[in-house]
């Protein structure tokens, strides 16, 4: 069981946002962009939270592989309609704008969808799906990553993890907070596994012949995760079908790198990822209080409903998330202890030293 | 092996029109309800074609449950958005016009979003995303349907297989069309290992505890489907959580039935079923030609992949139900014999003769 310790939330973005700024990123930029990678950490989500912050975004901004000043450009624009270019720029912000002028454009028209090209790594999809929450609306937010999943019947990872992230408000209950990847698990579940030393389930991946292994290295070293579904007999190919559905939108519709041809985070190119947004006026279908009241019958439904044998509680999509924001918020955001070894040395590199102060520690299981 | 009839599709496709019109639907909207059900047999998605013409169309025709007169209303209207009420008329009509209508919108404004309440099963969800294949603009389907699925940790049948379906055109290579339950399997594939006496694949169903079970029965009998990805795992809440979301789109959005409250085909009230459909304008995004030129490198991508051990062909979804229209086109649409029985039957008591001459016999796996 690795060991946390606890900062206070604002002294890591103040410590993020810092980090950005180092590399020449506007202190409005620097802000967006902290504020994503922090809603991961913040969220329970840690592999999307500050263990990227330096082998993601300060690697990458160091060999300037990203554009500090996110110069997104507009490719084409309609009423209900958006096609941006972040130029190479911050994954985040530029999403975080893309989400805002689809929000802007449903207020309008009621439906708001924006495209974004040759971006870079966004952060936790769900960002982006919750901003429409505020505004009575439901977001939708997709991405193309690097490759690492293997279509059905292949061998070689030539698919991202593609997530799908949808949020929706409820009225008394928490929002609905889809934002999932399309393989069956992310990437860095079975590096934690491998540095255990302990088999994966069968299903979760496949070694270089494509054949499903439970060794972890064997995925690493040249093998694949497999799509949701897994294998053919539990219908993997319809994960398949879910990561090529976010690449088409994200990736072919957005003008973008797709497949195979988004680059590793490693590599000394472009990533050329693509994003694809979309927002929904409620009250363009029905009245909002109407909506908000069937959500929470809806998920009431489902929380009120039979248990399996040995189950206690069924989960609405979400609704961890919030349990753990409301508990990190107040008690301090958990980092692991080998991450905030990483953070210190990113921060020597940056010029901007990690020295806050820790507010407590826990021992936490990662599964 | 069961036996299959061949004939062909014009037959077919009289002899339904005439089934819808002795209940006193309307020639137009015949020719569209029989056109949505062949296209399913058309396509080798036998579970949502003929076998059904009558034990859910005609079985509710005759109690009057469903409105002969699919007296479509606009519930609320903007430029981008509509919302529809099929007065308890029949899913596919409300459903082809929905389409048509997001279509439309997406001429003017780029995108396109109508919602149904007050519906029946509307067939084979990818007809509608299709619709919008030969408009260069890429389609979307979605619809809630009778409770079959627990959610995770849960052993209750209380979402339906709640279909995606999203069609996007290329330009040599056939469409892009996925078509899929957000369950494993459709229940109708486990009533045929329970008539099989066959056991089912480890992780399909649950019996009534909540158990997974390989006994069918017990999955037919107070069990239920698992969604996608099956249990805890291999992430089964994500196909609860895509589940959740074609409800929240198609149910809740929509102001119609969710969740349990969905009638089962057998009872005797309003099925209530919703939809939700999109459209979307390619070209408000980027030129058509670059759209189909990529999705045809995507498809590409995918197709000359490395094959897993033992695997010749990577598919892209839809090729094979593409292949199969071609074949039936040609050789004739088959109809398992015992489904050549019921529409005899059914005809009988409709009043309107099946006696279509057999253009040959296949014997065919079901799996």
């Amino acid at each position: 069981m690795p060991k946390y310790l606890l900062y206070k939330l604002e002294d890591l973005l103040g410590f993020t946002e810092a980090f950005f700024r180092k590399y020449g990123v506007s202190e409005e930029d620097a802000h967006i962009a902290a504020d994503v990678l922090l809603s991961a950490d913040l969220r329970g989500v840690e592999s999307h939270g500050l263990i990227r912050l330096y082998t993601y975004y300060g690697s990458r901004l160091e060999k300037g592989l990203i554009n500090i000043k996110t110069p997104v450009t507009v490719v084409q624009e309609g009423l209900a309609t958006l096609a941006l270019d972040a130029g190479d720029g911050l994954g985040q912000v530029a999403a975080y704008h893309a989400m805002q002028s689809a929000i802007e454009k449903a207020r309008q028209v009621g439906v708001g969808i924006t495209t974004v090209r040759n971006s870079n790594h966004y952060g936790i999809a769900g960002y982006y799906a919750m901003m429409a929450l505020p505004e009575n609306m439901i977001g939708v937010s997709f991405t193309n990553a690097q490759p690492l999943v293997a279509p059905t019947y292949g061998r070689t990872a030539i698919l991202g993890t593609n997530p799908i992230a949808v949020a929706a408000p409820a009225a008394n209950e928490k929002p609905f907070v889809l934002d999932m990847a399309t393989s069956i698990v992310p990437i860095g579940r079975v590096t934690v596994y491998n540095k255990a030393n302990q088999p994966i389930p069968q299903g979760w991946g496949i070694d270089k012949d494509g054949k499903v292994t439970t060794d972890p290295a064997a995925v690493l070293q040249g093998g694949a995760l497999l799509p949701l579904g897994g294998t053919d007999v539990l219908r993997g190919y319809k994960g398949y079908g879910l990561a090529l559905l976010v690449d088409i939108f994200s990736g072919v519709l957005a003008g973008s790198a797709f497949g195979a041809d988004v680059a590793q985070p490693g590599t000394d190119r472009s990533a050329r990822v693509g994003h694809f947004f979309a927002a929904l006026r409620i009250d363009a279908f029905r009245p909002v209080e109407d909506f908000r009241r069937d959500m929470d019958a809806l998920m009431q439904q489902m929380k009120n409903a039979p248990k399996a044998a040995g189950e206690e509680r069924i989960y609405i999509h979400g609704e961890k998330e919030f349990e753990l924001e409301e508990q990190y918020r107040k008690e301090g955001v958990p980092v692991m202890e080998p991450v905030v070894e990483q953070l210190k040395e990113a921060g020597a590199k940056a010029g901007v030293a990690f020295d806050l102060t820790s507010v407590g520690e826990v021992n936490r299981s990662k599964e």
